[in-house]
């Protein structure tokens, strides 16, 4: 891949990463080090000079370079998979008591098994077989079908098998039979030895590429959720177990090494290929034939090596701030909702708007940010109302979701009502947290912020002895628009309109339309809506609506009546004859529109502070 | 400490974390399996009831519960800090050659070496005495303070040493000095045994709290940066080794165990000490005296695994979104700068405003954060400019600045010019990214956003053969204000007006005065600003301001002449005569202002819907 010119417009640059990632190709093809792997003759075949890089993000983009294309047979790297899949199949229980998971300090293929007679861990070839034998007792014939599906979702395509390299390995695994005869001997295996070898023996053939084995890495980094495909694979638990093992065995005797070196969870195969899995970060799947003295990829590990020290990625050199997750934090004094107020409900809110805290959360809901956001609230005295909102959550962590719970269930017990904003129900996250706070009765949700915090506000006026009434108005003179008018210009204005009548959800007002006529709302509550769905504001009797009228030729809303209602309608023709009359009446009349619109800045302008504070 | 009364409104709600953690202890507390060491009889004299639990976020708050203050001494768990401090004192290279860093699967007092008749790793007795070695090799005499300063400096505090307890373990130590033999004789200790072991024995009697365990342990977490104090104790690269070794080796024999089962890299002490440091995460402390088979506080690990199991906080079952990092991404067609533009800049503006890309970034700055970014920058064409807000970026990575100067250097070779804006001049981001971009021609910076939109605003106009000059003009029909007014209106308003000079800097308007006049500006330019210190606006020749004094009575914002400036002032006394002899043209002011608060409002709503994007 060259990169692309540098003259035309259209020309895009190239992520920084593609070209890390383009240059290691680059430079490590030219090394020659290590040998094909021999000891079955199939795997001699393969071609020496083959090198492909694949690097799948955890948001599903997947990098390629190279022969990252070419199919090779998986060999150890099966080991993490049908462990994480023995795990999920038969329970953690079962396999945990067949298996050990301390490393052995031996070579992969030792025959020597721990104090208990099982096998040290998941990731020696005793290991991986007795993970084998657990699949073909819970599955029987089916058990070689369920790890190729098992393995294919973690890809995210249907994977085949070499069937040459198949045979080639079942005709020359005699030291594998060895170590499947002592398994049984020691009841780790309870079925036939030649059943399991088979099962053993095919899951080490199926074919991959560089890029399957970085999607399934990434699978194991994104904590069992397929970046690619979206599909959950396997449980949280049964992956981050499998990368306990590939850290602390993975790399055998070279394990501690390892771990301080590179820093990043990894298996190699003797087929050429390693795969490395960096938690929350990254998969890494590379083909190189030529092997060192470890049976690991030259060139693999030269990778490997290469993307920790260049980006500093080693998995315990890691930071985060808990101060990322709240991006607003105020009192709907500073934000209320859209929804115009009459002076005594606008009295009550003034008094006590600090009843009413909002904090707006951004990014993914983790035990350091929730635990920051809960010290927050412990830090000022209680209000009555707190809102989340969490439209820009991207994802909640159990730690997350737990913590959350707690916080819920602290609040319920000061009689404090929590309010969820942007959250869709039934969506995932929806589900997380009604699983965690299912019972609690101080828990309401409203998708849309402006809702939820109208809602508070309708409980607060409520609460301090204010009514929410729909109460009708003929008089003009309780209009912002036109006070300051007098009785006989009022008078004169009511004569040259039409009174107009709605039912509920009828369209009052089409967005791009001309703008011919200018509404007083009367009676019952209209709601102003950007064609997109973004509602502007809710009104009541004594406001007006399309007063914008005035100064722009179009509709730029629309109006919809929310409940039965009647209006006004005075036309811009008759408006022109009344502004003749009195000019000093159209003179406050633009004034009052002036004060509107200064009105609605300042409140623009306030939530552009609360959204952009640091 | 219990939790607040309900019913005070002030009574502040109790974080769920420090909740957990008491009933932690409240549980635990009745445990009282396992027995205090007394191999030494100094040990012994603890008191078995003691148990005190601390937990350090790395934001720096610090929870405390049950004896989180009672002193004792660090035995064992001095061992990774000051491996940490041989690292940073001698060097990797030299640190490296003389210990190992695989696991033995010996208990801790192994007297064995590994094949090279060196230390298996620094967890083993036999390795951290080879790093106090390492310490008297460089600092002689002075060595055990140096050790107790960087143990200091991890905790935040002066720690004291039990000098019972040291001369209880140098009176009873034979087999550590048969150990440090065996290393002098292998050449790894270079210096006498007694003075080596004289600093061994003393830094294994530091005394520490629970509380002091828990920061030192945060700082561990937070990349060697003490959460508390805001020091830099240890580089990052000796910071992330510490944690491998502890993962590989910190519980002996039961390591491969302890990251399978609990997954945070801890170690233990024989005074009753666990220490538990999540990375990115948190740093644990506890302390009860009562011991394992294998030595470890039992309490202590039943709090590690309590921890680990409640909040699912393993340390390879972590989840992060990329997407987090960009909470907008824009053209400057939506988000101009508060710069009032001439007809013919803003033609230019509007023609050319997709040539320069806003991109605001929130949070951490990661390697999975940027390489996000520059696959957004990659999807699309390429403008000629982009400014990268950084103002609520909290921190950047390695990785991260990293990868943003590789993204930088690709849009320099694609002549690109990168403005940062949001980054003060000589903070440590500003330095991280100067150190990575220094060299590089394509890269300014401006504090303000506002300020950077505008100066590449300013080169748009430049590129597109306009030109950004401070005309004069004595044309009141310029001015959009008095749009619409005849010959007549604006000669009369002219008459009624005074012409100001104003020097560069010179306050025109004090927010906060009383609002009696209007000006139209001729020459020059000034800016409104908020007491607070925001800029809401830059005006030049043919704009108004102080426009508001129509509709409000107080000033709510500061003028400044931004360099020399003259203009026209207009009482709001004299313009009440103008209104009374032409009540058309004080109608139309009233439009205009409406217009002018509109369009202004329509740009407040973009920058809110930008901010408010999913």
């Amino acid at each position: 891949m060259k990169a692309p010119s540098a003259n035309g417009a259209w020309a895009s640059s190239k992520p920084p990463l593609l070209r890390f990632l383009d240059e290691c190709h680059d430079k490590f093809a030219t090394d020659e080090a290590g040998a094909v792997a021999d000891y079955i003759p199939e795997l001699s075949k393969a071609n020496p000079a083959h090198f492909g890089i694949s690097l799948a993000t955890l948001d599903g983009h997947v990098y390629e370079v190279g022969d990252s294309k070419i199919p090779f047979t998986i060999q150890s790297m099966s080991k993490p998979f049908v462990f994480a899949l023995a795990l999920d199949t038969l329970g953690a229980a079962r396999v945990e008591s067949a298996i050990g998971v301390e490393p052995s300090g031996d070579p992969f293929n030792s025959i020597r098994l721990n104090s208990d007679n099982h096998p040290f861990n998941p990731m020696v070839n005793a290991g991986a077989i007795a993970c084998s034998g657990l699949i073909h007792e819970a599955k029987g014939d089916d058990a070689f079908e369920h790890i190729r599906e098992a393995l294919g979702r973690f890809a995210g395509r249907t994977l085949g098998v070499d069937e040459a390299v198949y045979a080639s390995e079942s005709a020359t695994g005699d030291r594998n039979r060895a170590i499947a005869y002592l398994l049984r001997t020691n009841a780790v295996l309870k079925d036939r030895v030649d059943s399991v070898l088979d099962v053993y023996f095919r899951q080490c053939a199926i074919l991959v590429t560089a890029r399957d084995i970085a999607v399934m890495a990434a699978t194991l980094a994104n904590r069992g959720l397929n970046p690619v495909t979206g599909q959950q694979v396997m449980t949280p638990y049964a992956i981050s177990r499998t990368l306990s093992v590939m850290t602390s065995s993975g790399m055998y005797d070279y394990a501690g090494e390892w771990i301080y070196r590179v820093g990043i969870p990894a298996k190699s195969g003797v087929g050429g290929g390693i795969l490395a899995a960096l938690p929350a970060r990254l998969g890494l799947g590379s083909y190189s034939p030529r092997l060192d003295s470890h049976g690991n990829s030259v060139r693999g590990i030269r990778v490997c090596e290469a993307l920790s020290s260049h980006y500093d990625l080693h998995m315990l050199n890691r930071s985060d701030d808990a101060r990322t997750s709240i991006i607003a934090d105020y009192s709907i004094g500073q934000n209320p909702s859209r929804r115009s107020r009459r002076p005594h409900e606008r009295d009550i809110l003034a008094t006590h708007h600090e009843q009413v805290r909002v904090i707006e959360l951004v990014g993914t809901l983790s035990f350091s940010n929730v635990d920051y956001v809960s010290r927050q609230l412990a830090s000022k005295p209680r209000p009555q109302f707190v809102i989340f909102d969490l439209h820009r959550v991207t994802s909640l962590t159990r730690a997350g979701a737990r913590l959350v719970a707690e916080e819920f269930r602290e609040l319920a017990a000061h009689n404090v009502t929590v309010i969820i904003a942007g959250v869709k129900r039934g969506s995932r996250e929806w589900n997380i947290i009604r699983e965690w706070t299912g019972s609690l009765k101080n828990v309401r949700d409203f998708y849309l912020l402006d809702t939820a915090i109208e809602w508070a506000e309708d409980q607060l006026v409520y609460r301090h002895g204010g009514s929410i009434d729909f109460h009708e108005t003929t008089e003009l003179s309780e209009q912002p628009l036109l006070a300051g008018l007098s009785k006989e210009e009022l008078a004169d204005l009511g004569e040259i309109g039409t009174i107009r009548y709605y039912k509920s959800g009828e369209k009052i007002i089409a967005a791009g339309s001309p703008a011919t006529s200018i509404f007083f709302l009367r009676s019952g509550a209209v709601h102003v809506t950007l064609p997109d769905g973004v509602r502007l504001a809710t009104l009541t009797a004594g406001m007006a609506f399309g007063e914008m009228a005035l100064i722009e030729p179009m509709r730029s809303a629309d109006v919809f009546a929310d409940i039965s209602a009647s209006a006004l309608e005075v036309s811009l023709e008759n408006f022109e004859r009344l502004r003749k009359q009195h000019p000093h009446a159209s003179g406050r009349i633009m004034r009052n529109l002036a004060q509107l619109l200064a009105d609605r800045l300042i409140v623009a302008n306030n939530r552009i502070d609360v959204l952009t504070a640091h």
